[in-house]
């Protein structure tokens, strides 16, 4: 099909993760029988979200507002940070309600094979507010994996001069998952098994 | 995530054919990631889409200008006329290049259990360019569902007092399946071995 506005638009839905050529067509043919129903209501809000969505200068989190609202909750405990890779694994953690501290995303795990080293992860506003003196437990909820353990090692280290309590989400999450595919019950029980490390 | 720009967007994307809440969340935030590199093309591609597709007057194919470049195109057969169910359809045929002809979308087929009656179907371009006289041949590629079948029985009858070929996809579309999902060699093998009804 030589229509160089459908085929650019497949093109670009073709690269979103967990779809295909295949899929991207019945996405954009679905989109396109129905144009004021579904094609422009997803262009206006992914044009609005690009206006307005920024990241949380003291958490990395993703929000219409900086700080996000999670920071701005004056009901969340401050002084207790669960260290997540993602804004993924936020979100999972937050869908799962056992949070009720605040959160750093580090935007990455240490990996020497993908070359991510510490100053590619987002550890500044940690320290921070380690420094401060304003922090009283550090969770580490980073994935099973060797580069999350790796990261949580590298981090307990950094962190163990502040003195502050350092805890790790409990074993319960699967070898070589990642947290953002678990139902919200294991997600719960692992940030409730925490101990220290 | 009470985040009521990226809830909506997500609400959106999974409503997508083939997507849940799960992938939705996963293709949102890969396009947060990157607002300018992936979200705002995305956005255009899909708002230029909007205002510059339309459905071909002639065959009922969606394309930036009507009649479709399919039915202005010199070297296309105007005589020889492929119906089938949808535009994902004609794509599937397109890409296995197997045919030289025009095509007629139908935009659904004949169905009591869905209420879809002749009336639904968009035959009118078809009978028109009957009675013109200006009609060699017209297959029939619909899918080889009881509706499909329905269908291509009605048409042939229609067709019937015009004295024109009607023909029709070989068997080679599985019992029970659709056309889109089929690879081009099948595809190609079924157009070629048509027969008459």
């Amino acid at each position: 099909m030589p229509i160089p506005d459908i085929d650019h638009l497949v093109g670009l839905v073709a690269r979103l993760p967990g779809l295909g050529p295949r899929s991207a067509r019945r996405v954009v043919l679905a989109l396109l029988r129905d144009p004021r129903g579904k094609l422009l209501p997803l262009a206006r809000a992914l044009e609005s979200a690009a206006v307005s969505v920024r990241t949380c200068s003291s958490c990395g989190n993703l929000d219409v507002e900086d700080p996000c609202h999670i920071c701005r909750d004056p009901a969340r405990a401050k002084d207790v940070i669960c260290v997540v890779e993602g804004v993924n694994d936020l979100w999972a953690l937050e869908r799962a309600g056992a949070h009720r501290g605040v959160y750093l995303v580090l935007g990455g795990v240490l990996s020497a094979l993908r070359g991510v080293g510490p100053a590619d992860l987002n550890v500044g506003p940690l320290f921070e507010r380690l420094r401060e003196g304003a922090v009283k437990e550090v969770i580490l909820a980073l994935g099973a994996t060797v580069d999350g353990a790796t990261t949580m090692y590298w981090l307990q280290e950094k962190i163990g001069p502040y003195r502050v309590e350092v805890t790790r989400v409990a074993q319960g999450v699967p070898m070589g998952g990642t947290l953002d595919v678990l139902d919200d019950g294991t997600l719960a029980a692992a940030l409730s098994a925490r101990r220290p490390v």
